[in-house]
C-alpha cells in the first residue's frame, strides 16, 4: 500500500511556502506491536503551523518544550488530522474508529495512542468539525475564556481574527453569556458574516484605513476584555481602547509573521501600568485532561445552533504545502481544512 | 509670611530638567473655613512626577483620569511632602500634627483633608520615611507584591531598580518570605548595598556589557516573578529568561523617558503566550483605603530590622528641580528626599 506524506525540505524563516516541502510515496511496511494505522480522511491547517516549523530559538518553541522536536528536515509535516482506523495491534483501538490526532500530512499514519487528541463520540455530526470548532479551534476558545470569569453582560469583548476558527467561537460563547461583542477581521465578506451570521454587535475592518477611528468609535466605555489572535498592529490599536482593569488573553501571534528576532512594536508596559490591565497567555493542550468534557459542551451548542461556524475544505493532500501561507494571507472563510 | 514655590514655566517632552521650572515668592494670605496650613519639612522625589508634567496624551495621564489635571504651566509643582500643620480652620487638624499628602513644591501649602495622604501616627521613626518606605515607595511594594499570592520559598523572584525606593523593599519581603531573589541595579555601589545590605541572593548590573548573560547564569530555572520598575531594554531581557507560568508585574517604566508616543521594543506577544505569562499593572493609589493598615505593618518590619532602607536627603527648595532628573540619571542612592 502506497503513502503519500508531505515533508519538510528547507526550514522557513518567514511564513512556509509551498517550495518548503516535498511529496513522496512510499510503501507502507508492517505494524510494530501496539501500533495502529489511521486513515486520514481530513488535515487540519492551523496558523501555529508555523512556529512548529521555525528556529527553535524562537520563544514559542523552546518555551514550549519542544525544543528538540520542531519538526526536522526530512520529517513528515507534523498536523492534527481526522481519520479511520483501519488495521489495529493495540487493544484499545479497533478498525472502523474514528479518531483525530498527530498523524501528519499524509494518508496513512502508523501511531501509538499517544498520538491520538480525540476519539469521536459524536457521530451526528461532521467528522471535520472534531478538527475545529470541537477540535483544538473550539477547545482553545473555551479554555482561553476561563481566564476570564468575570465575563457577562455590562462586559464589553473585542476579539481579533473575529470570523476566524477561534475567534468565531469566542465572539459567539461571550455574546452566549451576555456581553457586547466587538469583532476585528478584514473584509467586507468577513465582516458581514461576523454580523449577520454569528451576530456580533459591531465589526470593525482592520484594513479599512480608518481602523484606529472606527475602533474607538465602537468602545465608547473601552474593551473590558480583548481577545488576541494577532498580536501586531491590530493589537496596538486595541490597547489603546482599552478600559481600566482591563484583561488581554494572548491567544495567538497570527499577524507576525516571525519571533526571531522579535519584531519592534510600541512598548506597552505604560498602557498596562496606567490602565490596570492582565495580560495572560495560555495554551489549550495544558489543559488536554479536560478536552473530552469540553467538546461534549462545544458539541452541545453546536447541535442547539448557539454555536456556528464555517469550513474551509480544499481537496488533495497536494493542496496542504500551501495553506499554511494561505491562512497569513487570509484566504480562506472559515476553517480551513483538506479533504484526501 | 513669605512662601517660595517652585512652578512649572515650560512642559518637558522628556525628563524635566531644571529649566523647566522657576522659584517665585508670594505672600501668603489667610485661611479659608475647611483650611489648614503645613509647613514643609520635606519633599519627596519620585519617578512617577515625569508623568504628572507629561503631554495629556499619553497614556498613564488619561488612563489615571487626571487628564485634566497635569500639572498646568504656572501651577506649584505637585508633590508628596511631609510637615507639621501650623494653623488650622479644620476641626480634624490640630496645630502640631505631623501629616503627609499633596503639598507641592513649597515652603507652605494651604490644603483641604482631601490633600492628606497620612497622619504620623509612629513617632519613633524619622518622619522622613513617611515619604518612602511608609509612604508611596513602601505601600507600592506592599500592594504590588500581594498581586502574586504564590511568594514563597521555591519561588526565584526578580526585581529592577532593586536598591531603590521600591525595588528594595519589594526585594526584601520577597526575602522574607523565603524566595531566591536577584535583585538588578546598575553599579557597583548599588550592587553592593543590595548584597550586603539588603541581602539579596543575587545581583546583577545592567550597566555590564554582559547583563544578559550575567541575568541569565542567574536564573538556572528562571524568573518565577519579575516586579518591573523600569520597562525598557531591562525588561527585554527578563522576558526572556521568564520561567513556565510566570508573573511580570509592572510598576514603573523608569528606563524609559516619554511614552508619547510609545518607544519601540521588541514586541512580547510571544513570550506571554508561550511561557503562559501573566503581566499585570498595577497602581497602588487604588488601595488608599488600605494604607493605614499597611504602613502600621511597614513600620513593624522598619522597627524589627527586618526592613532596610537607604535615604538620600538634600537640603533647600532650590535642589528640587533637577531632582527629577536625578533620579533617571541614577545619581541617587536611596530615596531622594529634599529637606526644607
Amino acid at each position: 500500500m502506497r503513502n503519500r506524506q508531505i515533508r519538510l525540505i528547507s526550514r522557513p524563516t518567514d511564513i512556509p511556502q509551498p517550495e518548503d516541502f516535498c511529496v513522496e510515496a512510499t510503501d507502507l511496511g508492517g505494524l510494530a506491536d501496539g501500533q495502529f494505522r489511521v486513515r486520514n480522511q481530513l488535515l487540519s491547517i492551523d496558523p501555529s503551523m508555523r512556529g512548529w516549523l521555525a528556529d527553535p530559538d524562537e520563544y514559542g518553541i523552546a518555551a514550549l518544550g519542544r525544543k528538540s522536536q520542531r519538526v526536522a528536515i526530512g520529517e513528515v509535516m507534523r498536523s492534527l488530522a481526522a481519520g479511520e482506523v483501519i488495521e489495529s495491534h493495540h487493544p484499545d483501538f479497533t478498525k472502523g474508529d474514528l479518531v483525530t490526532g498527530w498523524f501528519g500530512w499524509q494518508d496513512y499514519a502508523d501511531v501509538t495512542p499517544e498520538a491520538v487528541v480525540s476519539r469521536v463520540t459524536a457521530f451526528d455530526l461532521p467528522l471535520s468539525l472534531w478538527l475545529g470548532i470541537l477540535g483544538m479551534n473550539g477547545v482553545t476558545a473555551f479554555v482561553g475564556l476561563e481566564l476570564y470569569p468575570e465575563l457577562g453582560p455590562e462586559k464589553t469583548v473585542v476579539v481579533s481574527t473575529a470570523a476566524g476558527a477561534v475567534g468565531s467561537v469566542v465572539g459567539q460563547i461571550a455574546k452566549g453569556r451576555g456581553a457586547r461583542v466587538v469583532g476585528i477581521t478584514g473584509g467586507a465578506a468577513k465582516c458581514e458574516y461576523c454580523r449577520e451570521v454569528l451576530g456580533f454587535d459591531h465589526v470593525v475592518d482592520y484594513k479599512n484605513n480608518g481602523f484606529a477611528e472606527d475602533l474607538e468609535a465602537a468602545l465608547p466605555d473601552g474593551a473590558d476584555l480583548y481577545f488576541d489572535n494577532t498580536a501586531g498592529s491590530i493589537s496596538d490599536e486595541v490597547i489603546l481602547q482599552m478600559a481600566i482593569g482591563g484583561k488581554i488573553i494572548v491567544c495567538g501571534t497570527s499577524a507576525v509573521n516571525s519571533w526571531n528576532p522579535a519584531p519592534l512594536g510600541p512598548r506597552i508596559e505604560r498602557p498596562i501600568l496606567a490602565k490596570r490591565l492582565t495580560v495572560q497567555g495560555f495554551v489549550a493542550f495544558d489543559e488536554f485532561a479536560r478536552w473530552p468534557e469540553i467538546i461534549d459542551q462545544l458539541a452541545e451548542r453546536v447541535r442547539d445552533g448557539s454555536l456556528k461556524y464555517r469550513e474551509d475544505i480544499v481537496e488533495g493532500l497536494e493542496r496542504a504545502p500551501g495553506s499554511i501561507a494561505d491562512l497569513y494571507n487570509s484566504v480562506n472563510l472559515g476553517k480551513r481544512l483538506i479533504r484526501l
